[in-house]
């Protein structure tokens, strides 16, 4: 922790911050200026995070220095965390290079949609099905998803098609029953503060996807994750999934840097969601693309067999062969990115 | 809900368009023009938002015409919302001209300095105590609150103090312990789409304070008002506290806008929280002024007998005199917004 | 300039940053700690400001300490700026308690119209007329003003009723035609960066109106005053106006802490433009009188005696009465404020 | 346009609408509703687009239907638009399948390494070389570049190494000599809404490089390109360089969606500055895939022989070597998108 002080700064007021900091365990370095003085705090920037540094009399600004996030830090760990989602060979996202996609529909509707659309984002190179049980929507009227029902045919589905399963939990009182029956547990974007939730997910020690929140910084993912794992769960899977700016033309705005900077600063896996970065079904090759280019270790596509009918998300869901299309296409960029991305040929 | 098609829509796409639309039980008027026609769709708009009208050929751009929320809106009802917090006359926020001031801690940190803020706050003319037990902090290693210990201390002084109490829930499963011990459970901004939370909150019927979330827009958060309503909470309170902008010189920018748009789409009260708003005690006061001058119908106010070394927000939170001073100041604002702020003469 | 580095940095890296930052003028202290050290930097910060630190090997973030503005700052200055904008007692902003309303339309569209508005809004308390003759449109197809035919208007206009004038300059090539005509040159916020205007702005040493553009920080708009201030223009009136977020339900945000923000650094008045802030003519009136509350030296408000057909800016353009009536009401918020606003009795 | 109107209008009001409408001489269609009734105003959107409608008693919301851009628009063009700006074969922008890569230094500092950069980039595959004479900086106490002496250097450099320039203009007079000089005039991000100079830039009839702003929307970028555009300037190449958003890991935030955005919106060529995006030298290469990847035209970025000393933006220029490796590490994603990039092999 740095502090920066007034031009102005008495003596006595310099000489009641060095106490005050060293009153909490740190060391001080003084450095005097012509016209500022600063104040270098040395020892753990935890305890002075909490501090109210701006109210000693004299402190113009205080400056952090070491990265709040322990845990996903990658300075703190010997290798980048293979997240392991299922018991086939290709059922892992991240630590190498594979791209891994998962794929699946906004809501689980019903049975056979489930299944029609598993068999077929299955063969054309998904290693695990998404589909929603229980859905965040900004409106009390809208679809809330099929819940404990859902989870069943999700894990019925999974059965069948030896895809594992990733669904969204949004309440602690689920997160037992959702781990029952998912491979993993998603945190979505409207719940990546929700510390609550965050904590409860770790303790049950299953793979996470956790989502970036509509206005959350890098370092406020990161620090999401950390709560996941100081209280148990170490795979953690980060997704950038765009985020809120003033631009209307597309849903969300996609922070394509934002996996550069997260492979630099954790060891954890870095996916990209394009279905609801753009929110149109156009837009997802093009951002798909643009990931992979990017550097994200996988993917998470929304697919449907007759989106026009979906019940949620239909505008940015790939239809099946658009899903198929998008994974042939994707294999050059992957093979371009020094990636493998293993798509049966058609 | 008005569809914009395409320039060179053809007839065939037209009817197709006609025909989804009508299928879902909503009649359609065409309105050609020499380069674009227009389809609007007469009927529940609720049923089309769920539609993916993107998807379908020839369509430009869906634009929705009603308001989603219902329960919330203004011009469903008679009356503005008057929400009691507590017996006395003047313990309420909402419905009439009364500004209502909460005050308090950011963090309840043992018992002594919560009931010296009580009886601080409430001189100086606060109608209710506001001190967090369950606090949400972005990193795991910070002060995470009491938690029950802090709703008992809080119960107490209630007692001692005659202020009605509100605290910030986080979990469903605090719900119920909260609504025993607190008069107002307070949804914090980054629950503000906690789904299941919001409805939970609704269920045990108790007023809510409900925060508006860093990126959420005036409509989203009149949606989260409507869920804990559909759910059976008549009494929400809105609260503005700051929203996220590229702007660091203050933690929040405040949408001061946001006061008159809200008062003119719902009936539900809207208070100010200038504490988290700007993150400086300094700017406590010209926007508590601003709030008022708007036509916010209260505020809630951080205070802290020694700001300096508060565990949590210490950097906003103003000190007993200043909230005081902080009182007195308000009256001329109110008296000139036409409102009543009842503060003792010291 | 304090230089934080990698947990890891070698010595050599470190001595490598210390002879670079010295080779350029400065003197080093070195705080090293026990997982990390900071370079803390002295002299002249303007210096360093240009240099591209991050490439050193081994530095992680580099923090400047000293404020780049010198003569915006109220650091360095004895007293509050007042610009004086004509001869009369009243015709000043800033500089004291007096509030300074400015008024008019849009855009010049005709004689007879801004005559008429200038004597109603002179009679209602307004110091200065606003009207645009060089209009920036975001289309180029929308009406683009009546360039120097309205500048010989205002002028004229000036002559009849003694209210000074302030119009918008948006072309170095214009700046000194503006100047021969007008009391007080305005630059636009879409050209609060447009280096080259600022700079042949503050030649003129005119006053100037300078409006913080769209997305510009606070820093942002001291720095565009300091390039007219470092030209030869001291008169400097900074005004804010809204800020581009996220949310739609108003033109743009109004950013109502910038205003103590802006007292608290700068010595130049500070004004707000609540017509552009919301874009309705609804929220004009609360958004003025938020403006006073904080802290504002004054306003600028649209009017036109028929906003309905006006030619540009019609939807938040205030009638002549709504306008007579918005200065009374803002008396007493004012004064609440501790500040004057003389407004004739009606 | 679409006029929205209040759940309780009345027929008074819409017959007032209707009129006000169709006396600017545009055709209506109204669509009544159980709730809600709309007005469907068919005609010239421009017309509408002036006008207050918001003011009329009734309407509660306009939804413009026409897009504003008519000569930036594909919908009114056969074929996609091919700069040429210099006379090789390979000197040319959008309009086929070949990727443009434009390099350079940010400032012109000296002739040696102006010259030494170009014939570096040009060895690598640049088919442009950049360089700044006019500098737009922050501070006014900042390098603002060289002027006419670095637009001379750049065409004796040109004339040398058979690259064409592109050179920024930031001031209306200017724009003649800089034409004399280069090949293609850049209009910067800060600049993008300076109307007069879009309109000058225009009628020199020169290629345009125009970067999109700050915080512009993509509508507006293309209306900046129709202001150069109606003004005579046919070779409009755009530039996304990044937006400003809350996240402060980059300096600012790409908007890779832009990309597919503006390739359905414009024929104009779309180019991608992953320099000034990322902030950083270690973002430009996952950028720049990312950018090709999402389909862009080419690239511009900067390269400096030492960016450690550098005058400007040193933080973000790539070594001439890293260049040089960037181009090679283009070709398979260049591949990957259908596209040709000829690097001369090392």
């Amino acid at each position: 922790m740095v502090i920066i002080t007034n031009p102005g700064i008495t003596e006595e007021q310099l000489e009641h911050i060095r106490e005050y900091v060293e009153a909490r365990g740190m060391r001080t370095m003084i450095s005097r200026g012509e016209r500022q003085t600063i104040v270098g705090c040395i020892g753990d920037d935890d305890v002075l995070r909490e501090m109210a540094l701006h109210r000693l009399p004299g402190v113009q600004a205080v400056v952090p220095i070491m990265k709040p996030y322990k845990l996903a830090n990658v300075q703190f760990t010997a290798r980048r965390t293979e997240v392991r989602v299922g018991d086939a060979p290709d059922q892992v996202i991240g630590g190498g290079d594979a791209i891994s996609v998962i794929a699946g529909p906004c809501s689980v509707e019903n049975r056979s949609m489930l299944h029609e659309t598993a068999v077929s984002v299955r063969d054309a190179g998904a290693i695990m099905l998404r589909g929603g049980a229980f859905k965040p929507r900004t409106s009390p009227y809208s679809f809330q998803g099929l819940g404990l029902e859902a989870l069943e045919m999700l894990a019925e589905v999974r059965a069948e098609t030896g895809l594992p399963i990733v669904t969204e939990v949004m309440d602690t009182r689920q997160v037992e029953v959702v781990a029952e029956h998912a491979d993993m547990l998603q945190v979505g974007a409207r719940n990546m503060q929700n510390f609550a939730l965050l904590a409860e997910v770790g303790r049950v020690q299953r793979p996470v996807l956790l989502k970036r929140g509509l206005s959350a910084t890098i370092e406020e993912l990161l620090m999401a994750a950390e709560y996941i794992m100081v209280n148990g769960g170490r795979d953690v899977v980060l997704c950038e999934r765009g985020m809120r700016t003033f631009e209307t033309a597309t849903r969300n705005t996609l922070d394509i840097a934002a996996i550069p900077v997260l492979k630099r600063e954790t060891h954890l896996p870095v996916i990209v969601d394009p279905s609801h970065a753009g929110g149109l079904a156009d837009l997802v090759a093009p951002l798909a693309f643009a990931a992979i280019a990017a550097g994200a270790d996988g993917l998470i596509v929304e697919v449907h067999p007759t989106p026009e009918s979906a019940l949620s998300d239909g505008d940015q869901s790939l239809t099946l062969d658009a899903f198929s299309d998008l994974m042939q296409r994707l294999v050059p960029f992957a093979e371009a990115a020094g990636r493998t991305l293993a798509v049966p040929s058609v």
